[in-house]
């Protein structure tokens, strides 16, 4: 059978006088070799800040006379031209051409001409590309904060509508005390606020201009760096050439926040998952957000949220690929760097469409209210509120702990909840109980965890009103 | 600035017949949702083995009546034509469709009408997708293997046109003691050979049909699951239908050989950039596999080894990825494991074009064979033959490492080499110094590591042509 | 408040001579260095390997006659000296003298004096140390085969115990189709069998003796290396010594299939956690088995599942460790490579003690056969079986699947299971339903998936007669 | 041969009374389990937060009459003296008792009696061991910034003693330009200078108090959150007690801060591991800082470094460890979080380590300051220079980075430097070129690269004294 892999076929080429670097080598580069090392599929992305960058670059060395202003301006119109091109699409990119720079570059020598060259002093694709990249970045890290919001704002909409929801809390996949569902549901509000958080700062910590380190050392002309990252809006310039073409810190920033935010939305898949599942029916997922299957007409399966489980894992992949990317790179760039993208674009695209996907189905989902409470009381949820109930008639707690565990075998050997011992068989395990213990009841067990934090409706109703006037300014 | 991520706009869609489960669900899928599922531009690459796998079970069918022959001869060439399609790029592949199975299923329903609908018999998308895959990754395991001996080849010739040469061997990076080159990349065609071993053993395990497993459980209908295997090439049948459609082993397996063999060549591509630096010296590459600068014209920079070095961890991530999607999933199907091909797909690429690109590479490295016989000496690379000298005069080595490294402290301060010190230098150290401890040469030294698996000459030489045997046949 | 962590205290340090390579140094190593390159509290678990190793390599230095036959012999005394008393635990380990290897010779020449030091003729601790971690792969491999072993038996035996127990079987988590439990619990001793298969592998690729590699190139010493190679029960010879000492393949093998069999058992702990939910119900853990709550006195919790399933992602982080290890590292041996031991151990550890301790827990596990059965035939689980009996009517799958949608969402709306709707209803969607179309049951459902390898009982019992027969002999 | 595994031989255990969840269970643990389970000898390092975080909370019980005062006051003055043991190394620390909690909490009984049982009023496991948790990592936090600037503050003195060395800066290990080493060496101090921000930032995320929060749900009790928080320096609450016991985010932020460090770190490392080669020559290690070989007495091995640049693919590896552990988990606690704390300690002790021996070797490193500036001038290091030079005769860049590609052929086919061509020879590649174009010379070149960033002498000089003003203060 044929080789299947989508090979692209290179073309004998002759074309080395296109590369920016042609004049030391006499050899065309081997079409091999050109496959391996494009870049251009992936970081053509970066046209905004491409031109952007090159404008502003443009710009400073006429005002700084190392280009003459005429020059300056006419690669600033051939650069707006440029996006207008892509812009609208019909920029006729060139892979030969390697990567996004050389391409600008190329294009705006066919439509200027020999003036494009000069676009190219006191800079080196190595503190370009990282112009390009942290410019990027830093937007990446205000769509993450918005979807962040977004999902945020679902949520807590879902927690407002079901307000009254009681379940069981969980832990160890067992049920522990009831909870408010709305309380559980905020839980995931501030996970998320610690997300939008590292989002920030790591904006922060891309928000520093490279452009005017050159190659690694600097470049020999009276350039004016602080007018150029005012331009471009970056808040300070990067303090040393070498840090500055070498590093991609900013880049493990975003991919670490992106990987932990995908393993909070990833537990909150697995919650849809199993609140879904017939055994818990918590929840009944709309059709517009499940899907079948091709052999069994009844299944109704949470895709969405087995999808967003799997794609945390490939989240946290594209970390450990730019960690090992780095590991042991000496100064001060090498070409290893060029992987940061694949890996930074992956992480970005599967983090906000996860967002987005559950920002829109998070307001669809439906709670069967009767059974999460029913479900609440059942299998002896309100034990360590017995407990307490010794307590505060003066048994230590561990002492009180003990009793419940006891009175816990011994109902469950006679098939009752709690409800139905008489108060004889409560005081067969200890005579501190109330004749009214079996009647501890759901509500008060609720309400009496007032405080802060804890799931007493007042203290849920109040954390919902907070959270409501943070996401609306 | 909008939005820049080129997001798929998600047409309204009245869509919902499309789909092969549609019957239970009255609201079409949200657009993200379609969006989010999508795996069309991933398992498209399967289309031969989904052919194939659907001609043969249709086959079934007929011969087992199942269905009427006549609708299993109808079905055989509608697929047929199909594959044609394919073949030729004519085939109107539909993203609403979400996958090469319902695309396939719907094509079929053009082409031949209700009839269509008798494919899906005794099947599910679970056991189907199982079985495409490991199509596949048996013949991406046969794939990776001839590349290796591809690569495998290239290194011998180049270690034999080499034979002569004789460099430094390093550990630590500190030059240790003299080797032949060729030994040295004769150690690459071990760690290779060992790579297609465990390639071969992956697609053993690769080897076993799951096709009659149906979603989870078995089918209902009177299959013959041999045939089939024989049909496609099976060695034997998955023996639990959950297993079937739950494992995913024989991606691990694919990805986990590729991270290793990645690993070896990422040891290689390290030595390359060590050996063309300017320090080392050792190595030319050609101006078809170096690349240039676009600001510092005498550049000749080694991005083929410095992107296969990155891409290691990459493809080492996609191991990652595929564990994590695995650890601690219940059975037995799960749409997670949608995810698995991606992984699959990147491993599988970039190990393969790294392998190309090497092969290609290999033959054209120019050695100094001058400087690497001088670096091969200098440093008191002999001190260790030194040592083992005054062993055969009857000193225990640890003594004797002991004398010489007292020798090499005192040479070092004199900056004098081993042969310009004087026999009474020598003597002041050990009196069992020979009168011509000085002369001990390099070529003596290099003969005498001659046993089995030592760099010495004739050793290397029987080494190259076990290998040249081994790799002709 | 004062420093916690527990540094050892580096006292100041006149033990220069103590190192194995002192002469050309002047300066007695830092107190840091010695902490941190430290490895003898992880490589002393090698004792007996090293002892073994150091035997075989005297006794062939005597029999070669490159050291004095007595010498060999006196060597070989002292070496089986120190085994004993490593064995009782009564060894003076020394710190300070950094490894396992210089432990051992230096109490060699404790007891036998000078002539300790012709042990170390011909050998390095490059090629000593990857004898010892190669003889310790290999019966590692062999102590996670023996450890699968008994835990397929164990499961082997809990599905013989319930071979009657139906359940549902789950896609998404959904209930699906019913199945036997015995059919589900056989899915792992499948997986359990390839992993056996991938240690007996990796046990392969380890099995061939570095010894003679010297430090990197060979030694000058007319040695037998496959006399070594005999009597410590290596099949074949390392036959190139650069990678002789510079390979751990084999630990990536090991860790590698440590990492897929703990996957396997996550999945298991995953099932385990499920099951024994108050929701699923269909499994009691047994007090010996389970833990409880510190705090509520009601709790079962299934820690051992959990701490399985955190604990493959621990072992899956070593594989990630050595393969960054490895990437990129020049050949032949560096110091980098000390960090194999730790991951591997590591894995070892966790891995032999996950098998044993479930091994041990499995027979214990107490399935509700009532509520499983019940769960089984609950939401439509035989929605595809009608579709079937449809088809068999000559209904094409598509379209039957499609009317059994139809009937499930009708159904549903009026909150009947198919055995409460009338022959008049099922006719609403389909003319071709039988008049028992509600009768349709359970265990029919079950006897007609009988192609190999599905669930009906008789295939089942087959199947656990077959493991039943491998696992015994 | 004996199995070689060190597990503790799990003694036949009557301890079930010992559990603090005995009550309901009727059988002992199984010391499979029991072993399996154990995590004092991780957690037993938490015993200075266990003990703080224990008086806080029964402090805040007595003076809100939750439990007596009296009884109050003998807790603490238990836990005390129980503080005192532990420092002086005497606490009787039992296996037996699981983890640090119980171990206390026994011991307090030991001490004070029944009263003991009241101290696990109002609080549970799930957030006390959060609480202690993130008082360490707080002080982790301040002591990885604490080694950081001890690290910083040597890469500082060494550049400041080394300011007038030059040597090649290089990319894709080529040598590139000419750069001061300070320059070269502050690059350093940039990244750890981020690092240490990002270990502030992780401490500010981690210093929030859970202690109220109980298992999940909170506690039914009237307790006083703030006034704990103050007790313990904690600068907020929890605001979700279900998120408060299920967060493990504080230990995710430390590991990634620890993995991006050690990868700057590695970076590190291999430069001295290349400098210190004899091919760079530009770096002697001292003594202290070098280990020798057993068999080869010339070498002088980094084998600190090398070290350190393995070790940083473990501190990843802890980070995929904690990422996975994470990964789907449902709210609110599981027993998989008890994994958290190895990992987190594993990251800890191997930064700490590292940044306190590089700290100690970092002013030992000697260079060789003749050979760094030969090497700067070699191999047309100052080719960009002589391209700007032309550029500023008004040539385009491209052009001008032509003409000097073709210049530097010529060049190394005569085998000669720039500064052996004569003035003809550079008018042969253009007229634009002055007379004295071959003297451009090396101090020339770096004086020009002066923007901020720039390696130009007096640039680095202001750098430097700003890095020193910095971590003076």
């Amino acid at each position: 059978m044929a080789k299947q892999r989508n090979t692209r076929k290179p073309a004998p080429s002759q074309r080395k006088t296109a590369k920016t670097w042609g004049g030391r080598f006499r050899q065309a580069t081997h079409p091999l070799v050109e496959a391996y090392t494009l870049s251009l599929p992936i970081d053509r992305r970066l046209w905004r800040e491409e031109i952007a960058a090159s404008i502003a670059h443009a710009r400073m060395l006429g005002r700084q006379r190392i280009i003459p202003r005429a020059d300056a301006n006419a690669i600033v119109r051939g650069l707006r031209e440029i996006e207008r091109e892509m812009a609208a699409g019909r920029f006729p990119w060139r892979d030969e051409l390697e990567d996004i720079h050389t391409n600008v570059e190329a294009r705006l020598a066919q439509k200027i001409g020999e003036t494009a060259g000069r676009l190219h002093t006191a800079r080196s694709r190595n503190d370009q590309v990282a112009t390009d990249l942290r410019l990027y970045a830093k937007r990446a890290c205000d769509r993450a904060e918005t979807a962040i919001r977004s999902l945020q704002r679902a949520l807590l909409t879902l927690a407002e509508a079901n307000r009254r929801v009681v379940m069981p809390g969980y832990t160890h996949l067992q049920r522990a005390q009831p909870v408010l569902l709305a309380h559980h549901l905020l839980a995931y509000l501030e996970m998320l606020e610690r997300d939008a958080e590292r989002f920030h700062q790591a904006r922060g910590r891309a928000d520093a201009l490279p452009l005017g380190s050159g190659a690694l050392a600097g470049v020999p002309y009276p350039i004016d760096r602080r007018s150029v990252a005012r331009e471009l809006g970056f808040a300070r310039l990067c303090e040393n050439s070498m840090d500055a073409v070498a590093d991609r810190d900013f880049v493990v920033d975003f991919i670490a926040a992106a990987s932990l935010c995908m393993t909070h939305i990833s537990r909150l898949a697995e919650e849809i998952i199993l609140w879904s599942s017939a055994e818990f029916g918590l929840l009944t997922l709309p059709d517009g957000f499940a899907t079948g299957s091709s052999i069994m007409p009844q299944k109704r399966n949470p895709d969405v949220a087995e999808l967003a489980r799997a794609r945390t894992g490939r989240v946290a992949a594209q970390l450990q690929t730019v960690l090992a990317m780095l590991k042991a790179l000496p100064l001060a760039y090498n070409r290893d760097l060029q992987e940061d993208k694949r890996a930074f674009f992956e992480a970005e695209d599967t983090l906000i469409e996860t967002l987005d996907v559950f920002a829109a189905m998070t307001p669809e989902l439906r709670f069967d209210a009767e059974r999460a409470r029913q479900a609440a009381t059942a299998n002896y949820a309100l034990a360590t509120d017995l407990a307490d109930l010794l307590v505060r008639q003066g048994l230590p707690f561990r002492q009180a702990h003990e009793v419940i565990g006891r009175l816990v075998r011994y109902a469950e050997k006679q098939g009752k909840p709690f409800e139905e011992l008489t108060p004889a068989e409560f005081r067969r395990f200890s005579p501190l109980f109330p004749e009214d213990a079996a009647n501890l009841g759901l509500d008060a067990a609720l309400r009496a965890r007032s405080a802060r934090g804890g799931t007493a409706p007042r203290r849920v109703a109040a954390a919902l009103r907070r959270w409501r006037r943070k996401l609306e300014t």
